[in-house]
């Protein structure tokens, strides 16, 4: 079947165990219903991984996918999507990352690499130009990232190959092992690293020559033109420039809803000390962005002393400051950005990495795990315990073999009291966005279907009271007219997260940043429409991209519903309910009855039954019959 | 408040009973909810009708909603709807008529009329710039419609005065008489004209010289030029404005879906005699449209010999041909078009009393019903004995009192095998298209909120294997990206349904003309979008008018829920499971289980419970929370 505008029609089959390479030329329809990134990818995952398969076997099916956008001038559609049966919920794992490997593998004239079965030794993918090749990766097993990605480019012969890959972590397993897209940009959420690990797969190597082919190229470049002389206009886009996502820090603060000590409060009196702005005037000696992105938003830092921070892994994110830095008590900038440095060479995902520690450290401090058995003096404060245990998580050793399990999973050794301090959802810790006081993030954790997730839906500053009125007629197209007060969880606030979860869910099917994506930055609605059509010449509309991404996110509740995760596994951890200790948010917390009135509605506004999976009257709505076969066929429905 | 664009915030309500008169300044944020046309009109009558009210008592409540697009130089925006609980179907009427009255009542400074009580003796309404009168129509009591129309704008020395109103019909409480806007267009269905009858209110005169303010003033010119300019070029309309709907008489012949002889077959041997180029040929004189409308898709006719036809009353739709041709074996063009003028003078829906009189002749025929109890010999083929039963329906004299129930009603006199020969849908006469041909028909027939409908959705030809790519392109920014064939009601088919419907439900509700609209006529639904936005300087979108339709849909279904009218009401009368003979479909019929398997599907499509009802999900979701504690009020939910 012929190529189209935006898609080569060409999905790249692996499989790792027989060693077999075939192309698939779904057709347009294909494209144009599932368009690429998270969409696709749950469609394969749904499509080939078998039911209650062991994500760390050869069964686990991992789709690695840009969309029809990608490969574009246009800022933010530098991405691509990461999807597989997640080792650390159960469920799907769904991970988008920046950089230019989904630019790449699009010039390598692909659309999406699906990759199935288990190499029988390490081995890795060479993919240029309409070729794809098995290779042997054993000289690289066990290596950190920065290493591999140099040596595979050497092997090669050309430096500009762009490499996704695994750490050590992910050999060993660690089931929040991170994705890397070069040694920069992260597939962080899910342990996708042990699911390539499990496949003996080290890395995807990708270079391309061949231009993608776009329906309106003019009006692409007219799309990144606008975007490159005004996106500083935008306030968010501006500070986002300036500091990186590091700069959230201090206004999150500011606010009480920057997560301490693993959730006990919202406010950190170390905050300064951890903000982008000092990290700005000590440790940062540059920026880096994504494919044809000019607001170059990730942070480069370097340090001699105390610890030595090679700038070749980049800098710390928001979510790592806090994860590494508030939930652990920790105010030191050199240690956090030295750890967010290990987990970028190992391969682990600085979130869960903080979680994990955080709970561990409030454990030990209440008694509940022995310091003995422990090792060290793992409490709250201490960088150095925190990094020593970082070493030990990647080698499994000691308790960092139970810490590699992930926290949830390692306190259900040690009774109700420890598993009652993991803050989690489907077994993933928090992200550092605080649900008591974004009160739409306690329904967003709790049923996002890859776990707990801050990227998933608008939050709820964007119909704040003084949200500005820029960004509140921004978001006015999805038909949300009303300003809602940040902790209220009613039916509108119900509506405004359902509403912007499929929003979100398109973003991550067309791979784009949300960081570019409206009602908060700089593209419109009407933009973003444009981008689609031109790109593939379709005649797409705002409604019809909603459901696109209404059919990503019924995918993945299909996907986790016939892995037998519903409603049944989706709660808030008791946390939630406790109140916020000190600062302006001191007092606060959700209200159980409400929550669950909110998930309830949430369900039924989505289309699903009471347990939270899709109806069949919903997915055939989508277009999406085979799906509800599937759920019949596994008696998830 | 404030007036807006395209709005002047102001709502007049009427209470005929009290003889007060107030005006309502709602806001915009309810002007972008419920925009005006049929939604608005629901949203009224569900507020405001008690449930469980008499239509034809004080109780109803009688809503005229023109939209925030009335009023522009747009072709199409010359409609309004007129919305009530329907006498005939127990649930809601909501019903649209083009001319040029809505145009005038927004130049008079008003968004919708709501007309609540009775008047003690007749009255009529006289609005006129900011002012509302209720005046003496005594003097027209018992008076034809356009003897009225002539009197009140002599009284008020205006001939420009637009007006609304019914004739002797709807005075005498036909339950299928209708509402006139002038004497050429028509609230046809739903026997809207008995319940302004009932409230003893004759017409509703307009007249205003207040210019409506809209936001894109050039915008809106821009989109009319375009329509003038290239209307032509698209077939549909050439031929729409060169034979009217009358054009359509012979191409559904030869298709097989002219409802001929109480729809026993879709072949008619006189379809020739009564088809849209006879009529040209014959008795047209001239053509005439809506305000800003060039298509000018009336027909004018003229006749001395054998009977005279008065050319005020226009000429005959399709489904005047149909209904009072085809359904009754009629072939005598002449009398077609006298008994359309009579329906026109007396204020009859031409469908329900073809609808009627077919019925009564096949029972007659059939020896169910007593030709001695008749009083004539109505047959198949008798445009005498037709004549003259519309005679005796306005006089509700004899057999014809009966008759001015409905065919449903009055079969219940005559039992089972009586009742089995009415084609309806909760006891609205089914219009002239085959549900067994065009097969969404038979879902939509039965499960429009208005009973039978052939308005509110797409007919299959839009999608069918021998569309136009034109056509088909046009369609798919609605996700519509499957052709299938007539027949078949599989699970797309009903999406299919469901999802044109919502876009129709949106047209009645911006009370814009479905022959300007996508996907079949001139209008992209990028333009539509654009024409809401040029009118109201709103940022909105496919998506969200989308849900502004969804939202009509919603209302109409809650009503009728409210009302006792849900799925156990809603079936296909027996005829449709009966195969059509002769012609090219012979042979044709709706399967039950097919057909019952596509109900269930498209109610939970929609969000509804099995038994048709909006869920509390689905309403919270299009931000109607209020009519789910409606509902939950009155046990409906």
């Amino acid at each position: 079947m012929a190529e189209g505008k935006g898609f080569w029609n060409r999905i790249l089959h692996v499989d790792l165990s027989q060693g077999n390479i075939r192309v698939e030329s779904p057709g347009e329809v294909f494209f144009r219903t599932y368009i690429g990134g998270g969409c696709l990818g749950a469609y394969y995952l749904l499509k080939y991984a078998p039911p209650g398969c062991d994500p760390l076997s050869g069964e686990n099916v991992l789709v690695l996918a840009p969309s029809v956008a990608t490969g574009s001038p246009v800022p933010g559609t530098g991405r691509h999507s990461a999807v597989a049966k997640s080792p650390l919920t159960g469920g799907i794992a769904a991970s988008e990352a920046g950089g230019y490997w989904g630019m790449e593998l699009k010039r390598a004239g692909f659309d999406a690499v699906v990759i199935t079965g288990r190499a029988e030794y390490p081995v890795y993918l060479w993919i240029t130009d309409g070729r794809c090749e098995i290779r042997d990766a054993r000289p690289y097993w066990g290596k950190e990232t920065g290493e591999v990605q140099e040596l595979i480019r050497e092997e090669l012969g050309d430096g500009l190959i762009q490499v996704l890959l695994i750490g050590p972590a992910g050999e060993k397993g660690v089931r929040f092992a991170n994705l890397a897209s070069g040694t920069k940009n992260f597939h962080g959420r899910g342990g996708l690293g042990a699911v390539m690990g499990a496949k003996n797969l080290k890395a995807v190597a990708v270079r391309g020559h061949q231009e993608v082919r776009f329906a309106d190229k003019e009006g692409l470049i007219a799309l990144a033109r606008d975007f490159a002389q005004h996106f500083r206009e935008n306030a968010n886009l501006s500070t986002l420039s300036e500091y990186g996502t590091a700069g959230y820090v201090l206004p999150q603060n500011e606010v009480g809803g920057l997560p301490t000590r693993n959730f006990q409060s919202g406010s950190f009196e170390g905050a300064e000390a951890i903000s982008g702005e000092r990290l700005k005037e000590t440790y940062l000696i540059g920026q880096e962005g994504c494919y044809a992105c000019p607001v170059r938003c990730k942070r480069v830092v370097a340090s001699e002393e105390p610890y030595r921070v090679d700038p070749l892994y980049g800098g710390p994110e928001y979510e790592t400051l806090a994860a590494l830095g508030s939930y652990l008590g920790i105010d030191d900038l050199g240690a956090i950005i030295k750890m967010n440095e290990l987990c970028n060479r190992y391969g682990l995902d600085s979130i869960s990495l903080g979680g994990a520690l955080a709970w561990a450290m409030e454990c030990v401090e209440k008694g509940i795990i022995d310091r003995a058995e422990v090792g060290m003096d793992l409490v709250f404060g201490s960088a150095e315990a925190a990094m020593a245990m970082v070493e030990k998580i990647v080698a499994r050793e000691g308790f960092g073999d139970i810490l590699a399990e992930g926290a949830w999973r390692a306190a259900r050794r040690y009774g109700k009291k420890a598993l009652d301090l993991v803050v989690h959802a489907k077994g993933q810790e928090f992200p550092a966005h605080e649900p008591r006081l974004k009160r739409s993030l306690a329904l967003a954790y709790a049923t996002v279907p890859k776990g707990a997730d801050h990227c998933s839906s608008e939050h709820d500053v964007a119909i704040a009271p003084d949200a500005s009125d820029a960004i509140f007629q921004a978001i006015s197209p999805l038909g949300i007219l009303e300003r809602l007060p940040l902790t209220s969880l009613n039916a509108p606030k119900v509506r405004f997260y359902y509403i912007t979860q499929q929003m979100f869910s398109l973003y991550d099917t067309l791979a784009i940043c949300l960081f570019v994506c409206p009602p908060i930055r700089y593209f419109s609605f009407d933009q973003l429409v444009e981008l689609v059509n031109a790109a593939t010449g379709w005649n797409t509309s705002l409604l019809e991209l909603f459901w696109v991404g209404e059919r990503k996110t019924n995918l993945c509740r299909a996907f986790n519903a016939r892995e037998g995760i519903d409603a049944a596994s989706e709660a808030l951890p008791p946390r939630m309910y406790e109140p916020l200790r000190g600062g302006p948010t001191d007092g606060l917390r959700v209200d159980r009855e409400e929550f669950e009135k909110a998930m309830a509605l949430y369900f039924e506004m989505a289309g699903w039954t009471p347990k939270g999976v899709p109806t069949r009257g919903k997915l055939e709505a989508l277009g999406l019959g085979w799906v509800a076969e599937e759920l019949k066929q596994t008696r998830a429905l």
